[in-house]
Formats: C-alpha cells, sequence, structure tokens
C-alpha cells in the first residue's frame, strides 16, 4: 500500500470539478450553519465578564448583566448594519471584499489579516470551549484537554478534507438541540428563581470572595471596562452569514436577512438568560468547570438536562470551529487569486475544497491550542481584537457605499468594482446606523487593545502588521514575475538564443558517461567532454579509456584539464562560466550531466554528490540549462541480466576494478557518479 | 561576505595536491605523537580499576596494585607482539590491513568497525578526561563539563580540518611536560612514603568506606576480573605506532620498534608509579576529582607543580583526542576504497585532510559525549571493547602470517597481498608470542563483554554487527553499480538509442514557456506541447494565446487535454509514460520543463510546485531526461529596464492581468511555475 492509496481511503476518490455542489439552504438549514459560531459563543461570553469582575470580589458579579447588556445592545446595532451589507453585496461581502471595494487596497489587507487572525482563532477557542464542555461533565478528563482539543482538530480537518456535503441537515441537529437544552434550562431557572407554579427555589449561594484590589475611580472604570471588551467575544460570528449570501434560496438577499435577524434573537436571548441567571444564583467563574455547566447542574441537577446541554455545547462549539474551517480557506483563495498570497492556497484538492489552506489552518490552529493549554478564556483577548477590527472596517465601507447611493437619483444604478448600486430611500438613515457601528466597534477595538494589551492583545497587534508585510511582499514578488513574464512587445528575437554548444563534464569513461556523451551528441553539433585530472595516472588511465569507445567519442572535442587541487567543480564551473558569458554571450548554455539513479532512494548519499553541487552552482548562473542524463543502476542490471551477490561481487572486485570507477585512483572519483 | 569566504577564513586557503607533506619523525617526536594516547590513559586507567574495588569497600582497593600490575604484564605481551606487526608491515599495519592479509575479509571487517568504534570512543574518552582534569583543579567549572568538553572537541575539529603541520614539534611539548611532571610527583611521593632522606611523610587518609556488598566465591572473582577489564583502557592506543611507519625516519621499521619499547616502558613506569602510591596513600575514587589529582595534591600539595600537571594531564589527553582524527579518517577512507564504506570518504578537502571523515568523527563523539555527559569512566566499557577486539584479530593475523613464514626456506621470500616476508629465524617462537597475545586479548574481550555487558558494552556488541551489515550493503551495491556501469563487451547499439521526440509540458504561453518552447524546437523536430485544461474557459483562453505566437509554435504539436479533476500531473505522466513505453519502447525520451528562478530562494516556495513533482515522478521512470529550461526573473527584469514598485504593481494589476499568468482562470496556475 503506498501513500497514494493511504491518501485515497483517507480522503477519499476525486471528485471530478463538474461535480462541484451549489447547495442552497432553507432558512431554518441555513440557521443551523451560519449560527453556530454567534450561538455557541453563549458556551464562553458571560464567563469572560466575570472572570474579570472578579478581581473586584463577588460582590462585583451582579454588575456581569448590565455589562451584558450593553455587549447586547451592540451586537443589535452590529446586525442591523450587516443587514445592510447582505443587501448589497448579495454575491457575498466578507469585510475583505467591502473594504476592498471601498477603501482601497491598504483597508482591504487590515481587513484580510484581521479575518485570517480570527479564523484561526475561531478553531482554537471553539475547540478549547468544546473540551471545557466535556471535562466541566467528565472532571476527570481535565489533564487531557490539550490531547482532546488536538484530537478534535484533527478529526475536523479530516472531515473538511474529506468536503463536507449535505452539511445543512447534520449542522442542524446540534445546534438546535443545544438552543433547545439551554432554553428549557433557562426557562426552568426563571420559573424556579421567581417561584412561579410555586416551584422548588433554587439555592442560591453567597460566597464571598474578596477584591482582589480595592479599586476606585479610573481603576474601577478600567475594570469594567475590560469586563465590556471581554463579553465582546459574543459577537464573533455574525458576520458569517454576510459572506454566504448566495447559499440561500432565492430570494437570497431576502431570506439572509430575516435569518440574520432570527440569529441575532435567538442568540441574544440565550445570553441575556444565562447573564440573569448566573448573576442572581451566585456562580463564581472556576478554571475546571464552566459558568454554563454550573448553572445548569445547579438549576436542573446532574441528570439527563444537565448531560444533553453539556454534550450539545460540546458539539457546537466543534461546529463553530467547523465555520473557520470554511472561511479561512476561502479567504486565502480570494487573497491568493488577488496575489496577496502563494497561488497554490487557490487550488482545490481532490475532493474541491482548498486544501492547503484547510491544513495550514490545522496547523496554526493547533499550534495556539498547545501554548495556551487549551485555556479558551486565555485566547478571548487575541480572538475578539481580529473581529472588532473587521467590523469596523466593513462598516466604515459600508458607510462609504451608503454616501455613494446617497449621490444617485431615483432609478439610477451604477456598478462599482464587486457590485451594482440602485437608488434607495432613506440611504441617510441607514448611512448613520453603519456609521454609528463602524465607530462603536471601532471604539471597542481601541478599548480591547488598551484593556488587553498585556494579557495577549499584543500578540494580534504584532501579527497583523507581520501579515500585512507578507502580503505586500509577496504581492510584489508576483508583480516582478509577472512583468517578467508579460508578451507584450515580444518577438522572437527578444528571447534568448541558444548556443549550438553542449559541455559534458565527465570522470570516467563508463556505460553512464557513454550514454550522456551520445546524448550530447544526439541534440548538438557541438559536443565538448571535459574532464578533470589530478593525477598523471589519472589523466593517462582516462585517455586510455576514452580511446577504446571510437564509436561515441568521435567528433567530440575533448578538453583534459590539470588540476593540482581537489575541488574539481572550481575548474568545471570556470571553464562553463566562460563559454556561457565569452564566447557564446547573451545565448543559452547546455551543460549535460551524467546521472547514477541508484535502486534505493537511501543509496543516494552514496553517490552524485559533485553533480548535485555542480547543478546547484549552475542553477544560479543565467542562460545554462542542466540536463541530467539519467542512467538507471537496476535497469541496466536486469538487461545484463546479472544478479550480483555479495560473494561473487567481493571476489569479483579485483578483476572488476580495472574496467568501472569504482575505484579510481583519486578522489575525483565522485565527479560524475 | 559569501559562504565560501567564510571557509576561507576558517579553514584556509587551498593547498595544492603536490604540496602533500610526508614528515619524517625522529624518535623523539614520535614517540610525543604516538603515545600521547597510551600515556594520557594514565589520567584515568588506575581511577578504572578502583572505581570497581570501591563496591566491596575501602579495605578492596588495596587489590588495586596487583590487578593493575596484570593490566602492565598484559600490556607489555600486546607491545611485544606488535612490534612484529611493525617488523612485517613496514608500510603500515593497522588490525584492518593485517587482518585483510591474513585473516580474510569478514574477520577484517570485524577489525575496522571495532577499530571505528574505537577511534570515536577515543575522541569523547580523551577529552571528557581532560576537562575532567581541568574541574579537578577548579570544581566551580565542574557544572559545565559537557560544554567544556563539546568546545574542545569545536577546537580539535577545527585544527584537524585546517591540516595539522609541523605536528611533532607542537606534540611534543605537552607530552614530555606531562610525563615529566607526572614522573616528578611519583619520585617525591616514594620519597616521602618511604621516608628517604629524612622527607616529611605523607598523610595517609584511612576513610573505611563499607562494602557495598558481601562478595564471596564467585561474585568474589567476577568484581576482581571487572577491574581488571576497567583497568585495561591503559592499552588503549599502543597500537598506533603500527599503523605509521612510514613516518619515521630510516631504518623505518627499527626505529618504530625501538620507539614502541620506550612508549611502553615509560607509559607503564607512570602507571605502576600512579598505582602504588594511590593504594597506599589510601586514596578513594570520587566523581568530582580524579586519582590523579589527588594524588598530586596529597603529595605536593596545591602549588606550581600540582597545576603543571593537571594542565598538561588535559593537554595531553586533547592531544590523544586528536590521535583519534588521524586515525578515523584514515581508516575510513581505506574502507571507502575498498568500497565499504562512501566512495566521498576518500575525498581530501582544500587542506589535504579526509573532511568528511574529520566532520563525521566530531559529530559521533560529541553525541557520545552529551549522553554519558562528558564521565569518561562511564564510556570506559565501550571503549576497552573495541580495541580488544582489534588487538585480538591483528595478532590472531600476525600468528597466520607467522605461519607462511616459517614455511619459507632460508634465503626464500614471498609477497602477501600487501607486504613482502622473507625467512626468519625464531619464527616458532615469535608465532608463541603472537599466539599469546592473540587468545590473551580474546580472553579479555570476553571478560570485558560479560562483566561489562549491563555497564554500556551492549551498545559495542550491537553496533559492531550493525557496522558490518551496513559495509557489506555498501559493498554490494557499490560492486551492482560496477557490475551496471561495466564497459566490458558494450556496444553503441548496447546504449539506449534517443528518440526524436521533446514533449514540452506548459500551462500558460508567456515568455517563460515560449522560451521552453523554442529550447525544445533546437533540439528536436518533434516536439510536442501538451497541456491540460480544467475549465472551458481556460481552454479557449489558453487557444488564443497560443495563436498569438505563430513564429514560435509553428511546427510543434500542440495536444490539449481536457481534465474534469485538478491534479493535473496525472494526464501529463500518463501520456509522457505512453510516449515512453509504447511510442518508443526502450529509447530515451526527453521532457522540457520551464523553471522559474525567482530573485531569492526564499521565494521559490510561491511557484515551481507542479514543477518538482513532475521533475519527481519523471525521475523514477527509466528512459526519460527531464530538461528545465531556466527562465530568471530578475535578470529578466534588469533586460526590460522595469523597476517595478509595489504601488506600481497594485495599480498596474488589472491591466497587467490580462497578459500575464499571475492570475490564471484556474488552479492550474502552478503548472509550471
Amino acid at each position: 500500500m503506498n501513500l497514494l492509496d493511504v491518501k485515497r481511503v483517507l480522503i477519499g476518490e476525486p471528485f471530478p470539478s463538474s461535480m462541484e455542489m451549489h447547495e442552497r439552504l432553507d432558512k431554518v438549514r441555513a440557521l443551523a450553519i451560519f449560527a453556530s459560531d454567534p450561538i455557541s459563543s453563549n458556551a464562553y461570553a458571560t464567563e469572560a465578564i466575570m472572570s474579570v469582575l472578579i478581581v473586584l470580589g463577588s460582590g462585583a458579579l451582579a454588575l456581569t448583566f448590565p455589562v451584558g447588556l450593553a455587549v447586547a445592545s451592540l451586537v443589535l446595532l452590529v446586525i442591523f448594519s450587516y443587514i445592510q451589507t447582505i443587501l448589497h453585496y448579495p454575491d457575498g461581502g466578507g469585510a475583505y471584499t467591502v473594504a476592498k471595494d471601498n477603501l482601497g487596497t491598504t483597508a482591504s489587507l487590515f481587513a484580510a489579516a484581521a479575518l485570517l487572525t480570527d479564523y484561526v482563532l475561531t478553531v482554537s477557542v471553539s475547540t478549547s470551549a468544546g473540551v471545557r464542555a466535556i471535562t466541566s461533565a467528565f472532571p476527570q478528563m481535565f489533564p487531557f484537554r490539550v490531547e482532546i482539543a488536538i484530537l478534535a482538530i484533527i478529526l475536523i480537518t479530516w472531515v473538511n478534507l474529506r468536503g463536507v456535503r449535505e452539511s445543512g441537515t447534520i449542522f442542524a441537529v446540534p445546534t438546535y438541540a443545544f438552543i433547545g437544552g439551554v432554553l428549557v434550562v433557562i426557562i426552568v431557572g426563571l420559573v424556579r428563581y421567581f417561584g412561579i407554579f410555586g416551584a422548588m427555589p433554587i439555592e442560591i449561594t453567597d460566597v464571598v470572595i474578596p477584591a482582589q484590589t480595592s479599586a476606585t475611580g479610573f481603576l474601577y472604570v478600567w475594570i469594567i471596562l475590560r469586563a465590556f471588551a471581554g463579553g465582546c467575544t459574543a459577537l464573533t460570528g455574525i458576520e458569517a452569514i454576510s459572506n454566504g449570501v448566495r447559499a440561500f434560496r432565492s430570494p437570497e438577499s431576502k431570506n439572509a436577512a430575516i435569518t440574520m435577524v432570527a440569529m441575532g434573537v435567538t442568540a441574544m436571548s440565550l445570553f441575556v438568560g444565562i447573564l440573569f441567571l448566573s448573576t442572581h444564583i451566585g456562580l463564581i467563574p472556576n478554571e475546571t468547570e464552566s459558568i454554563l455547566s454550573q448553572m445548569t447542574r445547579r438549576i436542573a441537577g446532574t441528570n439527563f438536562l444537565y448531560y444533553w446541554v453539556q454534550f450539545f455545547t460540546a458539539m457546537i462549539l466543534f461546529l463553530a470551529a467547523n465555520t473557520g474551517y470554511q472561511d479561512f480557506p476561502r479567504l486565502s483563495s480570494f487573497l491568493a487569486e488577488d496575489s496577496f498570497l502563494p497561488r497554490w492556497l487557490q487550488n482545490r484538492g481532490d475532493r474541491l475544497v482548498y486544501s492547503s489552506g484547510i491544513v495550514a489552518l490545522a496547523i496554526i490552529s493547533s499550534v495556539i491550542v498547545i501554548v495556551f493549554q487549551a485555556d479558551e478564556i486565555a485566547m478571548l483577548p487575541l480572538y475578539a481584537l481580529g473581529v472588532m477590527l473587521s467590523f469596523s472596517l466593513s462598516q466604515f465601507g459600508m458607510f462609504r457605499l451608503m454616501g455613494k447611493i446617497a449621490h444617485l437619483k431615483p432609478g439610477e444604478s451604477i456598478h462599482t468594482k464587486v457590485t451594482q448600486i440602485h437608488y434607495e430611500k432613506h440611504v441617510q438613515w441607514k448611512r448613520i446606523v453603519n456609521a454609528l457601528g463602524a465607530l462603536t466597534t471601532l471604539i471597542v477595538f481601541l478599548v480591547l487593545l488598551s484593556t488587553k494589551f498585556t494579557d495577549g492583545a499584543w500578540i494580534i497587534a504584532i501579527a497583523i502588521p507581520i501579515i500585512i508585510a507578507a502580503f505586500s511582499s509577496i504581492h510584489r514578488h508576483y508583480g516582478r514575475v509577472a512583468a517578467a513574464l508579460s508578451t507584450v512587445g515580444l518577438t522572437d528575437e527578444s528571447l534568448n538564443e541558444i548556443a549550438d554548444v553542449v559541455i559534458v563534464p565527465i570522470a570516467d569513461i563508463h556505460r553512464g558517461t557513454l550514454l550522456a556523451l551520445k546524448y550530447a551528441k544526439r541534440i548538438s553539433k557541438n559536443v565538448r567532454a571535459i574532464t578533470v585530472a589530478t593525477s598523471p595516472e589519472m589523466k593517462d588511465r582516462f585517455m586510455t579509456r576514452w580511446n577504446r569507445f571510437p564509436q561515441i567519442t568521435t567528433g567530440i572535442d575533448l578538453l583534459l584539464i590539470e588540476y593540482d587541487f581537489r575541488d574539481i567543480l572550481i575548474p568545471l564551473v570556470d571553464y562553463i562560466e566562460h563559454v556561457n558569458t565569452v564566447e557564446f554571450c547573451d545565448k543559452i548554455t547546455t551543460v549535460v550531466v551524467p546521472e547514477f539513479i541508484p535502486e534505493m532512494k537511501s543509496a543516494r548519499f552514496l553517490h552524485n554528490q559533485t553533480a548535485n553541487r555542480l547543478r546547484a552552482c549552475l542553477m544560479d548562473h543565467k542562460d545554462i540549462v542542466v540536463i541530467e542524463v539519467p542512467f538507471h543502476i537496476d535497469s541496466q542490471l536486469e538487461k545484463i541480466a546479472c544478479e550480483v551477490e555479495l560473494e561473487e561481487v567481493v571476489e569479483d572486485y579485483v578483476e572488476l576494478q580495472d574496467d568501472t570507477p569504482i575505484a579510481p585512483t583519486d578522489d575525483s572519483a565522485s565527479q560524475d557518479e
């Protein structure tokens, strides 16, 4: 079973290109696909707020609720703003596209870099949080959380490399099961909390944790801001629908917008419910059990409902990680198409997915999981930063677009680079919403950057400029290549002439070198064999053997260089350079090198050292074509039907020696072997 | 400053081959060179005995003296036996040569494998012991012993890569300084011990260390045997003179034999002196201070003489390590010449030394130093094993040779493979000495193997068969290569014919691919361009561009394959295989591949993926020559004097796009880039 077979078993048979699927989703399944990321944020968003406020003591945890409400308001504002994007970019309007269309290349690269970090962290954060849902239910698995998270990433990677088909239905189950489960918990919790229907009241703990700091004034505000910034992870993933408008059934934009609203309402209902209950029943964040797990356990007991919620929390989080696998490779391919990333990121693999992007994503997100020991709360400062930057850029782009629309007269419509815009009413109001969204997310971005800088946000602050520099340098490189390859004004003369000369460096005369000489004679009338003799004996020996094969050597110029050093590459390269730059200036010179192909690849280290070095040397020279004429040892042995056994070889050694290069007189032995 | 300049500064200018030096040594300098290894064994041999006996308690340390005397007797026996080798192999008679000449290939390979491990361990043990001499004097450096040892190896490697010249004089100073210093210490010690001239008596300690085991009977004998085996490290290096007879002034053999005797007497005088004093003044081995250091400190105090002895102990040990650098590369080159090791080990570097062997030795011995944490006492079980095996084989070889001599009549002389032997007298007596030496060292070898097996000797017991298997497999490989390359019975017809066909796989039409097509037309009349279209748009686009350059494409057959998958390599390789095996069976088929050479090597990952994969694929096919026609991006850009700035590229991007492959319609972009 070779590597290709292994690949077939793991990945499956290749799909033909024509099989590319254009599945259209109804709203129910679309909600399940696109909402897994934002809805799953509920697994950690409340915790992210509380884990900041706890430094002010358990008393301050009551602030979680108002801070959470502020986050929820921001979510609704951003959702409203994104509905505009959906309506105006029916072919998909990710932050990169919108920024490119309205704000220019630089802004679009910022958006792209921010999104790439965002997608990577979607995978790292969601799998880590999914693992936390598992280890909350089974604390004995806590020590293996990194291994479980990596395993989850490998599984998701594998599924994606196989290509996800019929994804809508599969996604629908855990998403709705999670929503349903958490809703039941919240309703039971509210019923018990308010004592409706005479329900048994929930045990409300009153553990007092003293404040680690007696914060007042500025420091107090600072901590509230940090908590708010932490809660903003609830916003992650809400832009997903704007990328996928084309996946909706007709009318695409309208259906997408309705789904967006439904997603916002669902996600925020759960968020506010969890916020209310977890603060009012006195939960304290701790490292090994999540707030959602604590809350469910307290309200419903450790029973079927508890395991249902924990199981589907893990599932929806793994599905959320999966959205990173949709977005990252697609954005990479857009960037590769615009030549900001290596072009092979555009290539679809056997299963019609962007395999290189998938593998790259898996590697980077695994590294982050390992570095942060699968602690998603520690990763969140990195996560929200990229999200907010891309939100802000996207909404500024929409603000610009709305400005263009505002100039249109009724009935008029124009094309931007990417989409078509028409006259519409109330455009100034929409424009204000976009501006508000852009400004708010920009402020949140700055708050995050300042409050979370030392917690890890600095990593993103460094990574984004580096990524942009890489984009630019790759783009510049492809630009230069394009200019060099351009056929504008090309005439036959402007391509290099090919000199009628072939140089064949050889160290000895044997079947391999004779074949190379024969090949050289076939392709040129001016063949020059060149050999370097490091001792007089070597010279004599070479000449004797040269003269033994006149049927091949006749018509070939022989240049024998006597050389008193051992690095025979130096005179060889000197001569080839001379021919290439002086004798045939500006023409292409051909060098034929005999090359051994041993039976086993592992045996290559026994041969070809000089040939490899020569090729590496000449590769940097311009206008030189190196032709390696392969000599396959095993096929030759088959041909002469000679199954040489070790014993025979040892015995025959002395006889063979005289006629073979096995033990040449000097160290130049490696010249052509 | 490029890599070559760095090499020049570090290694020096290359020496011409004719400069090879044949320095002849007088006996005084020869003793210094060849004796550094055996004489330096005094730094650890006594310790090696005592560190075994200590398990029987401090009382048993008195046994060190008789055990050491047994070792000294063995040394004298082996020296006597080796004098015969020197007299009969004046061109150098290492164990490999003697075994090859008298015992056959298999025995010679055992000797060679044993010697290679011996030489490697000479370096590891000697540098580690040298470092112990330093850290005994300066205990605060003990934690850095591994680093110091590696530094010493790097320095010795560097000196050897530069090529050691005038080595005799340099070696003479530390060797004689060490001998002199230790002799003074021994004499002072004896004078004080026996109270001669009324000298102040030495403080004799009486620390009682209880036995770790109450050994009796077999176990007691076992421990004595282990101690004897440990002491046998004193024998290491005494064969060195037999390798280097040619370095002596005339009469070479006689001078070498005299030097050998002088070496034996000197080394054993020091050994017995140290043995006597260290046991009679009650020294206890400990990990941080060597026995020699303790003894010197006790006898002479921590004064000038102490530092003198410690300094020159370190120096002579580093010189002993240096002998490994002489022997290992030389033996490797012999083995390479006999095609038991990669042939390039025969190549002399710029400074006329076997550079590859030197570097290999440095790496292997450094690994051992790191693994054993520079603890030479722990390495000794590995060390002595290889030494004893090679001694034994060498002396069995001499025993055989003496048998041949015994058959000669007076005045008669015959040639063996390697040397010339004459009738001589008393040959049976000499033969008995050789047999005795061979048997004794064989017994010691078996004792070492059994007593030290679990202490690390198993490593050598495993390594030697593995090394021999590697020798055989390399030899077999070269034998097959020799058979395949042999020109016996070669006629012009028996070399493959070259088919008049050139296949050029291309993905797009640009300067790079047009140059490749032009090159192909130059070398053949039957040129076939082959392209794979994965979409109808791609096909149309290709045809338009193909038809735009009739001056080049005329006369070329175009094969356009429509393919509904994305791995375009598959149809390309299929077609090439078809042409090679069906259309031109048994002939050589040529494939021309356009190749980009970007400005920077680091940019290669942006290009050439498909070209590299194609080359790798075709390499395993027989009778296919792959020609890469390089297209240097930077030289082309110079030519069109186009200094593209990033800004311009970004702006010009849309215009360029239409005429360049920068953004081809599909993923086949990488085919020829």
